[in-house]
């Protein structure tokens, strides 16, 4: 039999042409963009230097790169026009929430228009028979929890900031009840995106499953406004605990808390929060937040149930955590207490920030299998100490993940060098015990340079393809988890 | 200010180009695919027209269309030769699992070759301290489980077919605990892929959690072979719970069983399966099974937790099933007993085709919000009877999940006909209801033609988009999903 000839080269390439590096559109092209939103905005188009700075880094240590204007749209509709508009002139749009990510998501490094979602925080459903709710993207937690509780329900997930729905959505978001209830991508049913040609995209119906297609809503869910800006969210809901307990455990070694907490995940105990403090970050709290805790390693829990599978599941945890060194446990079970315990967690970065005045907080996340957490943890302890830096360490220990924080005099460029480097230590650490880079802050800029290292270059270049597929000019919040070099 | 003119037509087109409509390679090109396959494969490579329709076709209604060829790869490269060798020649290729998909997935309309994966079958490893598997795409759901019971694990996704879990994974699969335990978008941490280019992607890290980059594992996971072929997959375990009840509980009517349904997910008890026949379906389990369950719509649930907690569920869920006319409940914690039962509902669909010999069941599952759940139910229900068919409803209710199986004498054009238009009712029925086509089946061949009207047209041409980016030949089980006309 004779075989065609056909070259080994007519292989299919993955990705289709890669477009020519990203660049700030020409002044001519902005001013056409500007003047069309103000004469279909008014006064909702801001281009002052300050709130233009403000939407462009809030809580990264990443310099800032402002956007040219930032609009407040008030629907859907506006999204598509203003979208479309920055099409026409080639112009990109970053998506804007709370500004509280962490990684320079909502730098504008080639310019163009922010929109920030906040005026578009309408609660549009509640289906109470069906555990969801349909929002808008601007919303707040705090605000839709607000919302929900005279209905006896909740929203579960609890990244610490009141962040906006549609910016946990666009970073995968998840903290500190996730060991519970998961991440965004376990809880978003299907969004309303508007995509780079100014259509609108639903990404699923409001059934609990679906296996109608490829998962666009899980591709949108941490896409971080690369592939569309979110407009509206369908969220799945819980009816509120019939009991709640929280409780304190202190630990003589980070190796210790670390250890209970692997065994507590281990043993199927149905923990709703279970969060390390390491002792610098406990005095950093006690201070902050006038709390008077012991000074040592240190995991905060929360059991949600019925009263009785709720005591149930502190008698199982106190056992663990007698065995590796930890208690006793002080319990509550009184709101205004709980409340009182997790607004300190909450405040953690507040509090750690304020524990070198005049610093800058390098807030990091990485993520690891649970049975290296202990290890990684205490490597990275021994490296901060090694470094003599001031950098607390606080996690979602449940999930493998955790925090580091160490606190910078940005006036010095050798300990500038100092914490890159150790940052740099920190996600080489976390990818050798097969963990991630960042576990829930996202890649934004700051983590975009270990994505290969992470995924390997055909994923990488998947990314790409998907990117391009969907925004073949680069247009949506250019410059984040992909780059075009 | 002179706006620059720039055309309205120069918006960004969402999809690249799209190819011609697919058609059969030539002969020349099969013909140097199988040589090349023979000279790498030996006797693994098998042409026989029984073997060739077996691939093709199992448990679906639709018509056969056999590959050209089937291959048993043992590896991850030669699953890569394969695919790269295809590609060469333009040749489609069909992944295979164990064939107990529904929709025609491994159908081969333009012929190829058909990957049966059932030689890739071991267990890679066991990460008991951190709840996970790494595992071939061949090996099923029973096989693993046998695997992993001396540990004290479970996988615990059962979609009632011993069906293999690369399978599962490209169908999204979910079944009978999936109301508990998620469905294959939630229990996969990573997959190993590979593309159409022939590389190995892996989707993700073995962390629990990530934030870094767009979430590939979830792209994968219901791309029913179109987007690349799973070669090994990193798989969430749970602990074997300290104890499992069972009861069969029956109801007066249909709405009676679906509403003590809603009330039991409404009020929170973390059921692990719940499932629904209707007396038809119970009927033929009677006959096919050997019980004596009362020919009445039913309810079979099960519970996992600690004794106590397990005590505590059955409790509420009595008092739920009495409010709605339901009860009194079996119970039952002996496991071969909660075997039979459970065999008894696996065999459902079994059951459901002895009951008219000769006739060929036409498996069809939709899903809705579950508020909707039993005025969907009631309403098939009713046109079933208004049709004179033989059709059982059988479902994973929890979810808001139902499937029904009409019974068809293939040698009555009129009756195919009926039930054909009784399909299209049903999914238009659970669409108006904002539920989903499918649930759990999958798209295959049989559900293409609804994805618009479920999707949207910017939605079902982001899935082109996405299909294309990553397979720009549409070599990846073409003709299913996404359509290139």
């Amino acid at each position: 039999m004779l075989l065609p000839s056909i070259p080994e080269n007519a292989m299919p390439a993955l990705a289709p042409s890669v477009p020519s590096a990203p660049q700030r559109p020409p002044a001519e092209a902005v001013e056409a963009v500007l003047s069309g939103l103000a004469a279909r905005f008014g006064n909702r188009v801001v281009t002052s230097k300050a709130v233009r700075e403000q939407h462009a880094n809030t809580t990264t240590w990443l310099p800032n790169q402002p956007p040219d204007a930032v609009v407040f749209p008030h629907s859907t509709e506006e999204v598509q026009d203003i979208v479309r508009l920055c099409a026409r002139h080639r112009v990109p749009v970053i998506p804007y929430g709370t500004g509280t990510s962490l990684e320079g998501h909502v730098n504008a490094p080639f310019g163009g228009v922010s929109i920030d979602l906040r005026e578009m925080n309408r609660v549009l459903a509640v289906h109470a028979e069906d555990l969801d709710c349909v929002v808008e993207p601007g919303i707040t937690r705090k605000q839709l929890n607000e919302h929900l509780r005279d209905q006896g329900l909740f929203f579960p997930l609890d990244p610490g900031a009141d962040a906006s729905l549609g910016g946990m959505a666009a970073t995968r978001c998840s903290g500190t009840n996730a060991v519970r209830y998961g991440t965004m991508k376990d809880v978003v049913l299907s969004l309303k995106v508007v995509l780079a040609n100014g259509e609108v995209m639903t990404t699923s119906r409001r059934a609990r499953k679906s296996s109608a297609g490829y998962d666009l809503t899980r591709l949108i869910v941490g896409s971080e406004g690369t592939l569309g800006v979110i407009t509206e969210l369908t969220l799945k809901l819980h009816g509120i605990p019939e009991a709640i307990s929280s409780a304190v455990c202190p630990f003589q070694s980070i190796k210790g808390a670390c250890d209970a907490v692997i065994a507590t995940i281990q043993s199927g105990i149905p923990v709703a929060r279970i969060e390390f403090m390491d002792e610098v970050q406990v005095r950093a709290c006690n201070l902050y937040s006038k709390l008077s805790l012991r000074e040592t390693p240190t995991l905060f829990l929360e059991f949600h149930g019925t009263e009785a599978s709720v005591a149930e599941q502190a008698e199982r945890f106190a056992e663990i955590a007698a065995a590796f060194g930890g208690g006793p446990s002080e319990w509550t079970t009184r709101p205004e207490e709980r409340t009182r315990l997790w607004q300190a967690r909450h405040d953690a970065y507040w509090a750690m920030v304020a524990l070198r005045p005049g610093a800058k907080g390098f807030s990091t996340d990485v993520c690891v299998p649970i049975s290296r957490l202990a290890e990684c943890v205490v490597e990275t302890r021994k490296d901060i100490d090694a470094l003599g830096l001031v950098a607390p360490i606080v996690g979602h220990v449940g999930d493998g993940n955790f925090h580091v924080g160490p606190l910078v005099d940005m006036n010095n460029p050798a300990e500038i060098a100092a914490v890159e480097q150790f940052l740099e230590r920190l996600v080489e650490r976390a990818l050798r015990m097969e963990g991630t880079c960042t576990g829930e802050h996202g890649v934004g800029q700051g983590k975009m340079k270990y994505l290969e290292a992470e995924h390997g270059a055909p994923a990488l270049a998947a990314m790409r393809a998907i990117k391009l597929a969907l925004d073949p000019l680069n247009l949506m919040n250019p410059g984040k988890i992909v780059a075009f070099a």
